[in-house]
């Protein structure tokens, strides 16, 4: 939809018409009292292309169609998508809960975490092998350590793995260990991360950058889906905003909006948002209650040890309680936390 | 807190040392080893207006006590403030719900919905007889006859009356009206009709600008208080960030915090961060269970017919079903709806 | 243009259809292969109150034509506004420089600050006698007794005042004397304030608002215009983002995107966004550089001694040169600084 | 500094010095009248770790050391980076210009361009070979036979060449032609790319995310410059804020900032901010103003059969007088343009 300016003269309106049909588009004319509107049809990318907003009386182009074909909840006429993790599912009615450390550490706590989540009712173990940091002198995670550690809890606990990939280099080792891929929100336009984890055929979970609009994010879906991998999980998890009170402003609204415009999964992480324990829960309950489809949490033995992120993980000893609520604040929304 | 400079020379730290003593507050120096900082202990007030920020070798000033008073949680000391407004309660464990259309428009759409609220349960009606409008071409409210219409459906159905305050002028006429004074987002920062509206003894309902931070929300709250009006309700409402799939991203991050921030009650309006219909309910259950004290929201008789904003409304039709799961919602926060 | 959703269904275009033609709009239906697309004719108004956007089917309305009118360039047919204040002009190729300090203080230091702006070419004085501030806890400005100041300073150099107008009670004490009455950035959208300063005949100028797009500040300004004040001067003066490194974000994109969009004068405020000193001058000339068609800034004779925003105020002895090297940037532009 | 809540008990001051010292720092208690601050000297890494924000009684922690170091000012002691390639000098007194296309599409059309900029008088060839774009539909460019066009026009045009890398398993190619290796916004923070960057020792164009913080830009400098690699060059682009009038906010107040804070040069980009051709020019002479080191913008000889971002390109025909007016803009900062 292009809309020329007003006193836009006859011969620009017919020049961008003409531009357009070049590319084998179709371009409908509507003249209104002020302003002359021109409807395009035909394919986006190629009318995209031609770059009509400099064109001479042109005011701005509107794009009317969604630049996603496969995200889109239209694909799937309406049908949602459930993601299938070892028997645990996620969209739809089903509600996920995914918990466990910001960073593997040790072997004793990983497994530590592990048993208490599994035993209080989590259905997937979350651990960073790779950690993206800020800070080149940060920990960077325990690596490949990291990933043998991870197949031994899930071994133990036989809770699937949810662990982060960083860099294409690592595609194969995290592949083999990771039952759901995480991309992280630094990544989320790697473009060359997407498809590579795409093409392991591994469930991914994907979680929105954090200027990201709704539209990127399902854009850097498209990514995944395009290499034929159909189980990509969305994750708000917090976006920039002017607000310092507290690390990033958890977009809630998000959920219910993706739920409409795609069939995926939608969940969200609320401890990076708020980065402060005390102000997990109420945006867990919050996200659960606004129609969320799971939640990836941080939980730690004790958080005052951890290396990473310590001051938003939940203690272990509270998870089976806050996971109790959650159950019941996913219910009045209509999901069901899957007894496993 | 005054940060200098990595080296930042001696007779420059002395200098700013003498300028705070200056305005009698005292300076302690602590030299780091790449950095020396100033801790300085007085009336916060004198020392801002230093302007240290700019003396040679100074890097930043990093601001610890607050800038409210009596507004802050300390000032009660823990205690939790309680408005009641005629009977209904918001603060503590009570969650209020306050409905009704967006603006005044006619006497008996106004009674009509006023009857359907009340007898779903809600506890407050809200409507707009004076409207802030983007547009000069805009309706902008009834007037002082929609005035008169709130107080015919108080008289009618025992509902305390909440409409918003635009004009210092307008003070009187709307005191006389109204249980609670609404300020809205575009006049958080005005600070006459802060005063004014604080001076009323009228409780007053005080939303969130659409870029302020939660200090400058506390500020302005500030502004009510110091007039001797104790009964400020905060609201959430939405802030402006750079997603634009709806209208603001609602922040419910705010909520808890500010409730350790302050002693007041804090609220969420979901109608006018969402924008639409549909996002109303799942929102307004977040906020409950986030914690919120209570909900502000937009219904109307038949929303296809309002003059304002009848795409956010929710169907009267609707409300008591509304009514009830929000019910459930607050209750995972530990908070009742009361029964009238 | 109400662009329906994939999938809506026959009846539902003829809905919204009827609806449109219900207010004596037009309603022109294009069916893509896609998406099918309604173009509204008609009045901006009636049609915004229909609510389409709640319409079964309706997936977005994209407004196409311009809510401003007598702002817009099209209004004055590409003729841009030039604001002549005591013959003293801005707009069009005049470059105009307002110089003073933030608050009007002391009869003493008024004055020397006027002389030396005055002296070193600046065109007209600026200074708070009513300060909006954050904080009513900190100092609110002399009120009337800063008018007479104001007044006095004019009368002694000749130059004429720009000062603020913070609540409609001032209006006529304000208008009696100052020659630009100023409207805060926290009052942009205080609609009976904007409606007042317009009513006076006075040439106004507008501040953006920390978080107001163009198209709000043009609407701001339309309110203004609307009473018959032709001379509206719009100013950008810093938008709120995410980065705290500096007080505001200064958005110098606005200034070409506004002098397209509309006829008026617009101007930069280079002193609030930046918060200090030695950013004042980088952002003056680039704002310069940019086309803006003025500057606002603060100086003090004893920036250290200002009871307000010392740290951003230049410093009066270095305001000649800063004027220099001003308007070699502005003649890069194409403006030139009016000798007086 | 560890800021304690008002109200916390010795105790809990007591614990928090007691951790501080179990990392080996210092811990100074300052006790205020309504807030006690624990000064706290050692390293960053080992205190951050220990997530004093969580401890019982501590209200917030304020980082007083910057986090980076070599791209600190301190650093090299006050002394600018002057960025040296092949003869062509960028930081202090010299200001670079880097011109050509968004990407390269044939190669007469490169060539063609570069002849162009070369006559003009720009010092670096810019053009994408690798580009990384939000739909999986869109170009993604050449690829390698566009790093062999690049050198190709090298080879012509004796100019030097600025090309982007988005992927680890390309960097050898890329570094084999490129004599400044870009890093794009979007991959700002994959630390992974950003150190394989600096090891080849070719120097970096680091672009700043579309939501970094200064802050965050000068930490992914950080990466590329523990690996030796000295020669970085950081570009300011545009931010996301809630303005949607334009593609990005170009933030021109990071100059001055981030000149004061690194070493390193600033360059600014302003097509991609502006999105529009005639918004660059007045970006550009802004920036130059505002005291940039250099630019980096998009020409094409034909913009309308661009491939990618025609309607930001310059003209190419246009190109010499737009570099003389911004070289009188840079001028007015006191820097040069080299002539080659």
């Amino acid at each position: 939809m292009v809309v020329m300016k007003e006193g836009a003269s006859q011969a620009q309106v017919e020049a961008v018409a003409a531009r357009v049909k070049d590319v084998g588009a179709q371009a409908h004319v509507s003249r209104g009292e002020l302003v002359t509107v021109i409807g395009v049809i035909g394919d986006r990318e190629h009318v995209g292309n031609l770059g009509l907003e400099a064109e001479p009386g042109v005011d701005h182009v509107v794009p009317i169609s969604k630049p996603y074909k496969l995200a889109s909840t239209q694909y799937k006429r309406g049908e949602r998508t459930m993601v299938d993790i070892d028997g645990r599912r996620v969209g739809g009615p089903h509600f996920m809960t995914i918990a466990g450390p910001c960073t593997v550490e040790s072997r004793e706590s990983l497994l530590d975490t592990a048993r208490t989540v599994r035993d209080a009712g989590a259905q997937l173990l979350r651990g960073g092998a790779y950690k993206p940091r800020t800070s080149p002198y940060s920990f960077q995670g325990l690596g490949e350590a990291g990933l043998r550690l991870l197949a031994e809890a899930k071994a133990e606990t036989g809770l699937p793995i949810v662990t982060e990939l960083i860099d294409v280099r690592h595609t194969e080792a995290v592949a083999e260990v990771a039952d759901v891929i995480q991309i992280g929100a630094r990544n989320m336009q790697n473009y060359g991360l997407l498809t590579e984890a795409g093409r392991t055929g591994v469930p991914v979970l994907l979680k929105r950058g954090l200027s990201s609009t709704i539209e990127d994010l399902l854009m850097a879906a498209e990514y995944v889906l395009k290499e034929g991998n159909e189980n990509v999980i969305l994750c708000e998890r917090g976006i920039r905003t002017f607000e310092t009170a507290y690390r990033f402003t958890l977009d809630l609204l998000a959920v219910p909006v993706l739920q409409e415009q795609t069939h995926l999964p939608v969940i969200v992480d609320p401890s990076h948002a708020a980065g402060r324990r005390d102000l997990v829960e109420p945006m867990s309950l919050a996200a659960a209650a606004a129609g969320a489809d799971g939640i990836i949490v941080e939980t730690h033995p004790e958080p005052e040890r951890a290396i990473c992120d310590g001051p938003q993980a939940l203690r272990a000893e509270h998870f089976a309680d806050y996971l109790r609520r959650l159950e019941q604040a996913a219910a009045l929304a209509g999901k069901e936390l899957q007894a496993v």
